[in-house]
């Protein structure tokens, strides 16, 4: 299989403006890049409704936010406004998932391939988003050597070879909580750039790693607590 | 098969405390109900490591908390630590569960038989946390009939009599974005109390339902961002 080019195609400007100097004024905050998500789900969601354009006032009252929120957000990445028209939609869903990374495609491998793991990997959404699991490993011999979805799960001692020769750059973390300390020093030392954890512990990793963590407990916790609160009533 | 009792047990002191009139002093921050879920995970880690017992100022600090935020925290709830002892780590996870509702089974719905949500039927965590998948139901009629992982496949059709005969409080929506809209109309028209939603849609909901969303094309987004960054640097 073919290495992936993560850095593919010409930086757009706001690639460039990503690229300045990491210093404490121009570090985007994590809320915003996190706010990126609602406005590019919501202006998929116009597309969709045959809205070409929208106003920070409109955009801003679909999302619950003030008008001003919006522009200093998007403030931080460029300037996507038109006077007098407002944010041109699919303009702003190219320019969003470019500045997030989901304009690309992102070789991935999944780490751990029990229940959690095999379900992950029937998961469609990650190829949508542009994460495609070219590989899979597992510290369980008995499992080593099965093929699941396609793949062939090798042996987790392959993972640097496997990460080198594939170009991969990001592992989805799946193991039981029992087995993260191990399969964490792995990861690391074979050179991923990210992780997306579903294990059920807290990551302490280097800085150069990035790190998601998905605690599908934690959100059937504060559920069951909703639900329970909803019934006291 | 039998239905299930959600509020079976004896109410602790904890649990009359939330029965107090909800009031907006009595109401609890999402963001500490939140927290309780990292508690809770800690003083699992805790036990595994065979600590019976912590201080504040200690589980402060492995959570990156200050030991006054943890009491403040706990003190929504009851009276937890033990002067000269701290947290008895046992009691707490128990008393947490409780709090949250995890100490019980929930009788859960999937509505959505999809890649996605045959997904999650594969994933054992949500029975690790009481909730349990005792019904599936579809709109695609070439879906209706199959079996998965145990369950016939039932028509969304006869979802309010499902929820009514099984006595299910929760349903796990895990259908796509062009069919949350009659999906969520038949949700509420049966008399779930509470919706962990996996569709890549905001829903909007009646004050008596709770709601979780789960999105994670947004993780997937937030990772790749954090991978480019690092890339850049």
């Amino acid at each position: 299989m073919a290495a992936y080019n993560i850095a593919s195609g010409p930086a757009s400007k706001f690639q460039r403006a990503l690229n300045k100097p990491d210093t404490e004024s121009t570090k985007i905050p994590k809320a915003v890049v996190s706010r990126l998500s609602l406005y590019l789900r919501e202006m998929q969601q116009l597309l969709r409704e045959n809205i070409a354009t929208i106003s920070s006032t409109k955009l801003g009252k679909r999302l619950g936010f003030t008008a001003s929120q919006v522009r200093k957000d998007l403030a931080y990445f460029g300037q996507f406004g038109y006077p007098g028209i407002g944010y041109k939609c699919e303009e702003m869903v190219a320019e969003i998932r470019k500045i997030l990374g989901t304009d690309r495609v992102w070789p991935v491998v999944l780490v751990g391939c029990g229940n959690l793991g095999q379900a992950l990997l029937g998961y469609r959404g990650f190829s949508t988003q542009g994460f495609q699991v070219i590989a899979a490993v597992d510290v369980d011999q008995s499992v080593v050597g099965q093929k699941i979805e396609g793949l062939t799960i090798k042996h987790i001692d392959e993972l640097t070879h496997l990460v080198e020769s594939l170009g991969i750059r990001v592992a989805i973390l799946a193991v039981p909580a029992k087995a993260v300390e191990a399969a964490v020093e792995h990861i690391v030392a074979s050179g991923i750039s990210g992780i997306l954890n579903f294990a059920p512990v807290t990551l302490s990793l280097p800085r150069n790693i990035g790190l998601v963590e998905v605690d599908l407990a934690r959100e059937l916790e504060q559920l069951a607590f909703s639900v329970l609160q909803n019934a006291e009533r």
